[in-house]
């Protein structure tokens, strides 16, 4: 009897080692599992940053072409390195003053790797890409006519303050996060605050020269500026398009299964449909606008108008279905293309690439959506699917203060430089183009240019 | 005594709770690692359509350069929009007609995710553009005469309808699935496809004006059109190249065990080494058959050599060893130069970027050489394994039905645009160009550039 | 008694398997991972490819744009076939003569999948990229005047032979393995390969006719070519970044739990940062050197910094801090410029691109950076955490070897074919441009060119 007893407690015990391995084997595969995710997703934002110089280079003019990519560039650099030593603790440092601002963490890096530590080294690449992104939405508004240092001046306050400190009252747990305010991926977070830096940028800078022309008689004659580089504008529509789907996909935060449950990969799967219904409908219903409106099929406002329905599915595409996503992308793309109107022809404000309407303008939709047709952890609280107001409410509390900031302390931002610094090229330097006259190099040496005034 | 037995017990209880635990965590850690595989393969393949506009914008005239990216954008946003709608149904739905057709899924997105409901967010991002592939091979073979919106209305078609019903046979467990035809990633269901609808485009189409001229002695004189971007073609190559692997690779399926305790991990490496070798083994291919015969390294049929060693390996990639992936490859890299010159010199049909003998010749090539060089679940089934030709009657079969379907379907429906619609430009329209006549605009503003009649 | 130990037998039996099958899903998962690691690995740094083609593209003269982009595209394809053939037996093949060179394995490629044959094919894909990265660096140095066939010929040889022979020593077990050598990515293995036979090839081919000119009065004027696309550059610089995320990300080679229970997972997401801190700090360094140097921002100088600061952590980037990144990548930025400045004007070398300075001279300052920062294993070898100079001395041994090796190898090799094919084009193809000379074909037909000479 006793020997019987012995073997099973050896049995048991190898049993129960055998577990406790296996238990601990598949505790490091779920994170490694989560680390390859999220590295997949911050590759992807990554590429984002060649698709927004593709775009803002394509579609203005040959003799800025090399400024705007530089711009581009330098905008990530500097914004990295100040995301590093500041931004990052003030989104996810310790937080204080009532859920406004955190305040640890900066210069992180320990040298030791343990599953503690490993957490910011797995969290931070996927958080500086998106950080990255807000600065350089805004470099498409103020393009062809500004200095390239006031510029680099500028990336590194939004990076190092104006993003992440709204950004942690949303993702760094901070009040807005408490109210129930839902940005999945950050419509209002990361697009409509670098869409509202870009308005004050434009509007502090003033129109190009040439852009907006009194006539003799008192009207204004407004201008068009082709850009000179369709194929690049639409390539760097593709690789933002492609980016995107790690931005909304990987904002899921994990792959395996969180908190109550969950399995992120059901997530994944779906804020991938999302995604691409919503861009797809926002190029349709840009293309078929745009065509009624103007009577040809517009090539700059069709990937404007698939840019906006990116823009509009960021926030709800985890809590809505497909059909929602092809509605929201619709309007987006509608949306896209009277705000483009608008802010030329009626505020006459010169957003070279359209960004404030993309940006600023469907990422305020973005938001509001999930209140129109969000299903939030199981809870309809889309006003269409009979949730009420309570939502659209909350949604509204989060655009407006984070809009208020972004606006206000860019706003000042711009000013300042200005002051100090100056924004703006010279009207000679402007006319001559920024390659010249910022950087005394050419972007196309040895091609026949005419400097398109 | 009895004491212990609790103990044991108790002990045993914790054990199986552990145990149920772990098995749990497994499959949800497997779910995810599925999911994010088919996610990398989906963006990858996404990708190509950049890799596709590239190559079709840069081996055109500058003066169409706006037009073409349009058609390849709009033609992945009206195909995913359809796709959704109706193609997943008629693709993957319930099967009717002893295997001729899907019959349910449309409009499919359910909102309570599940691992069921799961399964068809996890598939569709895939499935998508594979759609999106078969249709946009097209453009290129109809590139710079036809009318925009006649494009649309083709390419909704073939993302709703043809590519999703031949699609059916083969991968939605239709009768060429049946039958044992074996196609891993696409040689027949989407390149070839894809290829034949090109055909019968161009052939509906005609040549573009000045493509071959009767001379006053009664003979043709066939004109070659060069592309104005060779660095844009090279980029295309080099992203279709790189989408191809998830292409190929994400073609298992699944990352995770398989039926039959298949590894998969296993097949997504071999896959990675077959399709690497095949494109490089594609292009050397044609660049020394090009060289011997054209006495010069021919730049765009060496690229269209290794997009030739890509779409041969499509169907076989999973099936054979490395050395045969390099004879398959250099065979499809020869192929496609005596295609293109027959296509061309002998049928005279105007297919600006090659696009029937890429696709359609190597697509049929590919498909065969399952039948000559397989290995398909541990049996030898190629011809030259000693396999008889039984496989390659399978083969062929699927290689005629798919053929003879997307043949006739497409040449009904570009036959109908052209009744109903129009299909091609006014000849005015095409010597000014697509950019200025169908969208008013240029692609290149501030270039000095010929046209290049 | 006996029943209650006959039910306790069952259950523990009915354990004992869900145990074991717990075991083999969690291997299963684990090598799956691994895969997809790899392969997410793997097609980062294909992609590169695209990076290196469009940066020497864009910064040489539109006459050879389609000669270079057809150089980058071939380099890979007969890389890949030869290294398949060759190379890879000799870097990973089984070791001979002391850890000199590998002796199996060549044209590999077992057709029975198990996990043992499986890791050849697990491995290869993520391999031959990196070989194919070592052999493009030189297409740069060497652009402009290269024979096109004469180049093939090389190509062969450094992906057969050059890189595979000094790789195995590092990273194939061999001799500089075995002493403690840590060169984690390749800054030396890759990087300084390419670059030692960069700096040979454009040593034997001589500069640039035009660039260096002797003037009547005895001295010497040098002549800059300015490049013919900048934003060609700026995407090859941000396509590079983003392929070298895998490039150093993924040579932890496994994502899973290594030897010793290291969660490669946390090294992973360490890498990320390290290696983004250094891009970013590599570009600010040369933006802001050459910025009070030369009195403007220099585009082409501030790309070249960014990568400066990639091969610089790319050796260290798994065992510094963050801090320790950043200083690398300034280092790097600044070292760049001065190198830059040094082969042109003082050596007189002509390498177009500037990848002597980049993958050479960075690739020896990365390789010592270990032996300055590092914390290797938990030891902190580094010079500044009390190291001592016992990891420097190891360091620079690799570093003198492997220089030697390349450089040495490259130069018989470019010596033997120039006096074999030749190795430069005729003055007279020269001056026209080597798209109309080797290829006869133009890059941009259509597009008003100046030959700037």
């Amino acid at each position: 009897m006793q020997k019987k007893f012995i073997v099973i407690a050896i049995l048991l015990l190898c049993l129960g080692g055998a577990s406790a391995f296996a238990q601990e084997s598949i505790e490091s595969l779920g994170f490694s599992l989560d680390v390859v995710w999220l590295f997949l997703g911050a590759i992807l934002v990554f590429i984002m940053q060649a698709g927004f110089a593709l775009v803002e280079t394509g579609l203005t003019r040959a003799k800025n072409a090399g400024n705007i990519t530089m711009k581009n560039v330098m905008d990530f650099c500097f914004g990295a390195i100040v995301y590093w030593m500041i931004g990052w603790g003030f989104m996810y440092g310790k937080d204080a003053l009532g859920g406004l601002i955190g305040t640890d963490q900066f210069f992180n890096g320990p040298m030791e790797l343990t599953i503690d530590s490993g957490n910011f080294y797995k969290s931070w690449f996927f958080q500086v890409v998106f950080a990255a992104t807000a600065a350089t939405i805004v470099s498409g508004a103020m393009a062809e006519r500004t200095q390239f240092k006031s510029y680099l001046i500028y990336t590194c306050f939004i990076s190092a303050l104006i993003y992440p400190i709204s950004g942690h009252w949303v993702w760094g747990g901070g009040w807005l996060a408490e109210r129930g305010f839902h940005d999945f991926a950050g419509s209002t977070v990361v697009h409509s605050v670098g869409g509202w830096a870009a308005l004050m940028g434009a509007l502090v800078l003033g129109p190009r020269i040439g852009k907006y022309v009194k006539n003799a008689d008192g009207k204004v004659s407004i201008k068009a500026f082709p850009g000179h580089n369709i194929p690049y504008a639409a390539l760097g529509v593709l690789l933002l398009f492609f980016g995107w789907f790690g931005f909304n996909g990987a904002s899921t935060g994990i792959a395996t299964v969180g908190e109550g449950g969950i399995w992120s990969g059901l997530a994944i799967a779906r804020v991938s449909v999302t995604t691409c219904l919503a861009a797809a409908a926002g190029a349709i219903g840009s293309l078929i606008f745009s065509w009624l409106w103007f009577k040809k099929p517009d090539v700059s406002m069709t990937l404007n108008g698939l840019l906006a329905g990116l823009v509009g599915i960021t926030a709800p595409c985890a809590v809505v279905s497909p059909g929602a996503a092809v509605a929201i992308g619709l309007i987006a793309g509608v949306l896209v293309v009277l705000s483009v109107e608008f802010i030329d022809k009626v505020l006459k404000v010169d957003d070279p690439v359209g960004a404030v309407s993309v940006h600023g303008v469907c990422g305020v939709f973005g938001t509001l959506a999930v209140g129109i047709w969000g299903n939030v952890d199981g809870a309809a609280v889309g006003l269409l699917h009979g949730g009420g107001f309570t939502q659209i409410g909350i949604q509204l509390t989060g655009i407006v203060a984070v809009g208020a900031w972004a606006l206000i302390t860019s706003l000042i931002l711009f000013l300042a430089i200005k002051a100090i610094f100056g924004l703006r090229v010279s009207p000679k330097d402007e006319l001559m183009g920024l390659d010249l006259s910022e950087h005394k190099s050419e972007a196309y040496t040895g091609f026949q240019i005419f400097s398109n005034m």
